[in-house]
């Protein structure tokens, strides 16, 4: 049975999350849905990240087995097709080795979260940033937000439903831009706490409105407490837009 | 009586364009409402272009007189509050002389045009760009979009509704540029006909996908016959992005 690779786009906002769950709208069980359309097989499609309900994905990564040795063009076109109309598409679709897996096999996921700071409500980015209104003092986030690079315990910045074994981690990179009224935070791992990369953002929002110092932001780090975590950006804003493999 | 210049944005999709009209939902019949919820008066608000129906703007200009001397920032927060959940807002408003005038004192306009040029369905993306699923060969859009910038008799791109005194029209720039899958096509000038830009798009869109050479973008500009046009472009990948003032 040969294994395909598919890069994924979504938009989370009408979904509860990738994970399929009964009863629920969700993108895995939509492209299980799509798959069984197209082959009449019923796959288990295993994803790089388990993005929570509402988080987009520019390029979120599954694999499959397929009974058939197909086109990849059609793969993709026939599973597009049976999509629409939700707002999940499959980018492209490859062959890979059958040791190949999207969740294991990966050495680093990049995640990206949208702000727009400003006052007026949003239009045209509705739904998918975060809208604050308070200026925020972007070299201030910028700066504390090296305070969380390298390997860390990140008990603070992670949910209490986090399944994962161990929450130490190493953050690669925490970067904050500005581009006009929109701050970009970008971060990357090979691999995240659950509600890591929201709850990181939350606390650097805090910084940039001056609320806290990157002092508190050590301090936080180092109390290992979840409570002492500032709040938990809305999911609107962050989206997974790369993963990488070997 | 204090004049006000505004600044917009709007998502186009859900409205019949700029120009109010009666029973169709307009970006300048909304803000209207807004303004007489906030203030009770019935204002004459002119805007910068009068964009069509689904066309979004990301910095639409339009000017207006209110009786009282309002702080700015009231006016932009209040009408925010009115205009919901319109996906309308105001991003600044400000004082002007009484000679301002948003349409007549612009001395150049500046639209952006999305395209995504992938196989892919548009998710995130939906109404806010226009998918091109034939590979789009930049360069040459690049190329002969220089044979439209300077002044020209623009009748080949001009819709038939167009209520312009005369055809010819100077064009500062048309430049287009690619990242990753997205090709933009940045377009400024003092002033446009009706359709100008989605007609110019269309047509740089056969260019890039090989049915037509620059030669024959050439021979249609130099036709000035609107049934010479290639496609018009979908309004869904059209920004007012800026106006600009002396």
């Amino acid at each position: 049975m040969p294994r395909y690779k598919l890069i994924i786009e979504y938009d989370g906002a009408p979904f509860s999350g990738w994970q399929i769950q009964a009863d629920q709208r969700t993108v895995q069980g939509t492209l299980a849905a799509a798959i069984e359309a197209f082959t009449g097989e019923k796959v288990n499609l295993q994803g790089a990240g388990r993005t929570d309900a509402g988080v987009h994905a520019r390029g979120q990564v599954a694999h499959m087995d397929l009974a058939k040795d197909w086109d990849t063009d059609i793969v993709r076109d026939a599973l597009n097709a049976h999509l629409r109309p939700h707002p999940v598409a499959i980018l492209s679709a490859e062959k890979v080795p059958a040791d190949f897996n999207a969740r294991t096999s990966a050495i680093k996921r990049h995640y990206r979260y949208r702000i727009l700071n400003r006052r007026a409500d949003l239009t045209l980015d509705s739904g998918h940033a975060w809208r604050v209104p308070r200026p925020l003092d972007v070299q201030a986030m910028q700066a504390a937000a090296q305070k969380l690079v390298g390997k860390h315990d990140f008990t603070t910045f992670r949910s209490t439903e986090c399944q994962a074994k161990s929450p130490v981690k190493t953050l690669d990179r925490l970067d904050v831009e500005r581009e006009g009224d929109e701050v970009d935070i970008l971060a990357s791992a090979r691999s995240f706490l659950h509600n890591q990369v929201r709850s990181m953002v939350g606390s650097l929002v805090a910084v940039g409105e001056g609320r806290w110092s990157a002092d508190d932001l050590q301090r936080v780090l180092d109390a290992r407490d979840r409570t002492a975590c500032g709040q938990v950006a809305p999911p609107d804003g962050l989206y997974l837009m790369k993963v990488d493999y070997p």
